[in-house]
């Protein structure tokens, strides 16, 4: 017989990496979509995850495999220890849409379980394991949606080797807009049309951009922020694997976003805003321009999520 | 005859274009060396070089031809005024040296024209007046030198189309070592040695650092500042061009210098480093490793110059 032990459950938000100019460095936490995940400790020795819900069956229950249960199993080997849990995932938010849906998993079930541990770890040191979550989901083990999960906020990552994440300030009436409409990019695919080269040129304006956009975070400088987003080197192959984008992008400027990309590798896309009146109404424009175009979509809108990942009971 | 009008001398700080990471788009002013330019105005309708001193005779005394008026022409031309003045250009700083001799005489000469016209301009407005002197000089009409010899400070070029130009903090206790070896190394050579395409992999370690690095400024964090200058993309190709460069880094790195890159297209070298003690201690060292290697070499630091180009009288 199991005897039932300690129980936590835990809110991983969307993220959205890359944030236009930073790719592969930056990113942000949105306050939602997320992932809900439950933990409850037991005797057994061994990680369970008896239930996924909102996957449509995608997802696999093996905890070998699944991102939820990978990254605990490498925190746990980290540590040279051995523990029983029945893990459940709720997953509150789309998969494959670019907003980190495996980072939120693979958060979750380290930040739980560090909790449910009495926290041997800092939210910084769990980055890591989190990161090997993400190398089973995609192949590498990238910190730009695990980072902005695990702590909240705007994130910089300037090296992985050694890791070094620097939080970015964020201006207070900072709202980001995301829209998922329900169509299909892989992420290979999304891989296979960026450039292994890039012009000088092009590295020249794209590494002035991220300054810019650091000083226009540091200034709370919206318009700055606004001009400073704009991607160079990834927004410009990948919109053509994204039905509408560039005339979405422009309905978006044109309605008073200070900047709008693509989240993540896609499909789903942020828009940046100043203050909620605006944001709400980019939320309703955009879904509106999907539905105009056929295809349905989903939107959400909030300030920067300042927290990351979050105990809820 | 000449009737004698309003006369007034100007200071324009040597700039240390490039600043590691910011290659093309970021900047710096010190204190020493720089330009003393005096301009008189007079009834002639004519600006005319008087005098040159310290060029060792290779600037010539042509007002269409040399920077620091071809930058008043073009300010006069503007302004649709005609102006006689006389000019003379002190030189107390080393030509091609990467110091961005010839912006400091450009800013020179529309800064003191404007002081004497009771400033029909402000100092920003004055910068593009100042690039078409370096277009003179270099054959394009860069502001990486021009802006931070104009605005003092640390200085990111977001870009050039429109002009926008950011200043960037400046950490109180940041001290700028320089070294001119007496080597030369021609601009269009150092020109010639960069790729034409970089790696996206070194590009996103780029900008990652010139993320850092504005985020390093802000927080006044010297030792991220420290990591974040390093430059992926022009020092490792220009480096070849000056002779025991690695070398020379490699010591500034063991002095306790938080970095150590080329400055501008070189053959100066820069250091940068927290407080005036090591400063000191590195201009030493910087002059004795190039007598060392039997090269003559001239030493300057100071904390980065805030003002940038300054009335002396």
């Amino acid at each position: 017989m199991k005897k039932t032990g300690k129980i936590i459950k835990v809110f991983a938000p969307a993220t959205v990496a890359n944030l236009g100019c930073g790719f592969d460095v930056m990113g942000l936490s949105v306050a939602e979509p997320g992932d809900a995940v439950e933990v409850r400790l037991n005797d057994s020795g061994l990680l369970k995850i008896i239930k996924i819900t909102g996957d449509d069956g995608k997802l696999t229950l093996d905890p070998q495999k699944n991102t939820v249960s990978v990254s605990m199993i490498n925190m746990l080997k980290h540590l040279n220890k051995k523990i029983g849990a029945d893990i459940i995932l709720n997953k509150n938010m789309p998969l494959g849409s670019g907003l980190g849906s495996s980072a939120a998993s693979s958060v979750a079930g380290v930040f739980a379980l560090n909790e449910l541990m009495g926290r041997p770890f800092s939210r910084k040191d769990l980055v890591p394991f989190a990161m090997e979550g993400e190398r089973i989901a995609c192949g590498s083990a990238h910190a730009d949606n695990v980072a902005p999960c695990m702590l909240g906020g705007i994130i910089l990552i300037r090296s992985y080797d050694p890791l070094e994440i620097i939080s970015l300030p964020v201006p207070k009436n900072l709202f980001v807009v995301l829209v998922h409409p329900k169509v299909v990019v892989l992420t290979r695919d999304a891989r296979a049309v960026l450039p292994k080269q890039i012009p000088l040129k092009t590295g020249i304006a794209q590494w002035a951009n991220t300054a810019a956009l650091t000083a226009g975070l540091y200034e709370s400088d919206y318009s700055l922020i606004g001009r400073a987003v704009h991607d160079h080197v990834a927004e410009p192959p990948r919109a053509r694997l994204l039905p509408h984008f560039n005339e979405l992008k422009g309905m978006a400027l044109k309605s008073g976003a200070l900047a709008c990309s693509i989240s993540g590798s896609g499909p789903s896309v942020f828009a940046l805003c100043e203050g909620e009146v605006i944001a709400k109404k980019l939320a309703r424009a955009m879904k509106s321009f999907y539905t105009r175009n056929n295809i349905s979509s989903q939107t959400f809108y909030s300030k920067v999520n300042t927290k990351g990942v979050q105990v809820i009971s």
